[in-house]
């Protein structure tokens, strides 16, 4: 109660700061824009060694990594975000400006406010709230702050392996989640994995008239064929040994995977369809969308594709996968077993360049890390956060939760399910921001007790 | 052998006369660009009058058309032509102004000379000398020379239908086939019809991110599963009824398609593929060519399909595609079976829509006409002539061949393989096309001969 009460009393101060933040454009995307790139890193680092943190700048390929430590203990916490935001394009749109943090209606619009600026900053402030009133950290608390997330975290994983003692915990808060559309907040155990692929066909040398359309190789045609190897005609995943590489979810997923809400008549309503795929409804939908793995089409092209008609044989064609992959199932043997398949179908010809690699990463939903999230969201008068086994987007989470073996999750839900990420008018709730930051601080009183986790 | 020897006597002035024909750029796509487009049609109609003709300008909804007729008879030659051509663009391949018509190596370069304007006049000229060497035209000749067949004749039908008794005839010359790569010329007695249609899916309003991807509708999924259903996995055709609309090939077309030389090793070559569709080789895939309807697909389009990784589920998909028709199956009904074939297999949400369609036509190989064009060509020599049933190609023939009944082939072979119709450079060999003068003036002699066709 008392940090709420400092919480109260300090809420001008608390938004300045997060304010002076959101004013420094940190657009890794194009860091030579801004001349403060590095002065939003510096700006960071200052932060944490106001709240008595050991802070330092670390170099790597690309941009510098803000890591700091703080109080001692027989348990380590590490915490990951990021300083970098996306481009704020397109700027017509901004019903202010994207560095100029405006407060509308109870809600802070910025750039970054909601990813990953203010979650970034109110595990800083609730630190500094905690010990106003506990004293030193009875734990010690790691800050990895890179500053590569918007560009696909190019040097993450290497600096994480080079650094793999240094960043040593016996459990993560990864980057934080976001409160659903009914208000409530989430704690999610996983991420899915990635094998983003390309295939691609080809035909003759030009693109031919269509009167050929009967002895000419068509690679259109093919890619269909190759696809229908896929999946089979009621939509399930027929590449073979995909599915023997999945570990089944655990009694204890699938009791938490039921104790999700999950209204897929609003989701149908969301997305303006009469039905999901497979008309797929209630718990059945809920597993498959976080359970899962998936073989998506995010795009596929070839021939001629402009207004009205023309009549060709196209040359070449190609279609972008994504399979989203569960845990057990690699992105590399993934690969490897869709060439097999498609080799042993005789689409030697079809090629299969691989774009893009994620491990799916899960921390079971017993951890005691997950106890503790739920539990300080309980000491907040919250007993509505949800548990996710696993989300069913992807992220680089694998390189600590599998890696380095530290049981990590998503938590604290500064953003909302309309905080309007990587969009124009980015934004959080102030309220949602002020419970964030003493939520981290109950997270904290709750990581630093004598007998956790018990 | 006069007309042989007028023609190599009168070689300058005839040349002349086709390059005045040339520098007319007679655009249909863009008539207004120049004001001398209804000047062309003008200037084929005194061509006409001043071969003895009696010719006239006929309007219609879009340009208009020369008609003419002369000669007097128990029997009818229809000739069809068109003096507008394609535009030139691109403009920086050209090697000499495409409205300059430029002699090299043996060969005349101009936009329209190989389709349709050396075509159109080659007959005109082919009258001139008949009536020199043989005095009035013992048959009635008529012309029709439209100008709008390069934006698809969107007027023709109408004209047909409307003027079905001006254009009674017991034979029709169709515009004028290619020689083939040996040099060999031809004589096609059929086209092919088309339907061509697009399918489209859609699945959300907008993309949805592909975390979504195992419940979300994916709407090229849904194409791919759509057009799974109209081939097998062999590649063949399963259009519910597609098959049994089929008119078979008569004895004597499978006949004259063994006479056809046929070189899959060289087609292979020049597209550059290592097997035709399903393998096909000989004579089995030139029957494929030729005497089989076609399920293509010209195009498809959905979701990313720029560089990299983006990971969405597309909100809609389409695909292009042409079917090839043969005698039997007209696009009116095929469109119906395939709306009904989709219906019966649960795709009613995939939308069909008609973009084009044309009737397939055949003229029988042993029509007498088809006996007058081989004839022709032996008068001059030429024992090579190939006869084809049909080409893989289509046209609006059936408006002649079908509606008014009329025995219709292609033949005369001013152009080559090489000639690059529609394409830069477009050109003929100066020695097929006076061979072409006198290949008309050949066939109108046999046309006209007492006891014709015998």
């Amino acid at each position: 109660m008392e940090t709420e009460r400092r919480i109260e009393g300090s809420k001008d101060a608390l938004l300045e700061e997060l304010k002076e933040f959101l004013r420094m454009p940190s657009i890794s995307a194009r860091p030579e824009d801004d001349g403060g790139f590095r002065a939003c890193a510096e700006w960071v680092a200052d932060k944490l060694r106001d709240a008595g943190a050991e802070a330092r700048i670390m170099e790597t390929e690309g941009q510098p990594v803000v890591y700091a430590e703080i109080g001692e203990g027989s348990r380590t916490l590490l915490s990951y975000g990021h300083y970098d935001v996306q481009p704020p394009e397109p700027l017509d749109l901004w019903e202010s400006d994207p560095f100029g943090p405006t407060v509308r209606d109870g809600s802070l619009y910025a750039r970054g406010v909601a990813d990953d600026k203010g979650d970034v900053l109110a595990r800083i402030q609730a630190l500094r709230l905690y010990i106003q009133e506990h004293g030193p950290l009875p734990f010690k608390l790691k800050f990895l702050i890179e500053g590569e997330e918007e560009v696909g975290s190019p040097n993450l994983a290497a600096f994480v392996r080079a650094n793999a003692d240094l960043l040593s915990a016996d459990a993560c808060l990864w980057e934080g989640a976001m409160k659903d559309e009914a208000g409530r907040p989430s704690i999610e155990c996983g991420t899915k994995g990635m094998a983003y692929v390309e295939l691609r066909a080809r035909g003759a040398s030009h693109d031919l008239h269509s009167m050929y359309g009967g002895v000419a190789p068509n690679p259109v045609w093919r890619l269909v064929q190759a696809l229908r190897t896929i999946k089979d005609e009621n939509g399930e995943i027929t590449l073979d040994g995909f599915e023997d590489l999945i570990e089944p979810p655990s009694d204890e997923e699938l009791e938490a995977i039921r104790k999700i809400p999950f209204d897929d008549a609003a989701l149908r309503k969301l997305w303006g369809v009469e039905a999901l795929d497979r008309n797929l409804t209630g718990e059945a939908a809920l597993r498959e969308y976080l359970l899962r793995p998936t073989a998506n089409i995010a795009g596929i092209l070839g021939g001629y594709t402009g207004p009205g008609s023309k009549t060709i044989v196209p040359s070449e064609a190609f279609v972008k996968m994504d399979f989203r992959l569960v845990v057990g199932q690699s992105p590399g043997p993934v690969l490897e077993l869709l060439r097999a398949h498609l080799d042993r179908r005789g689409f030697g010809d079809v090629e299969v360049v691989d774009l893009h690699g994620v491990e799916a990463a899960k921390t079971p939903v017993g951890s005691p890390v997950v106890q503790t999230a739920v539990g300080a969201w309980e000491d907040l008068g919250r007993d509505d956060a949800v548990v996710f086994p696993t989300i069913g987007g992807s992220g680089p989470t694998s390189l600590f939760a599998t890696e380095l073996g530290i049981p990590t999750i998503m938590t604290g839900n500064v953003a909302n399910a309309e905080s309007r990420i990587h969009s124009p008018n980015e934004s959080v709730r102030l309220a949602d921001y002020f419970e964030a930051v003493g939520y981290f601080a109950r997270f904290f009183e709750r990581f630093g007790r004598e007998g956790y986790p018990s």
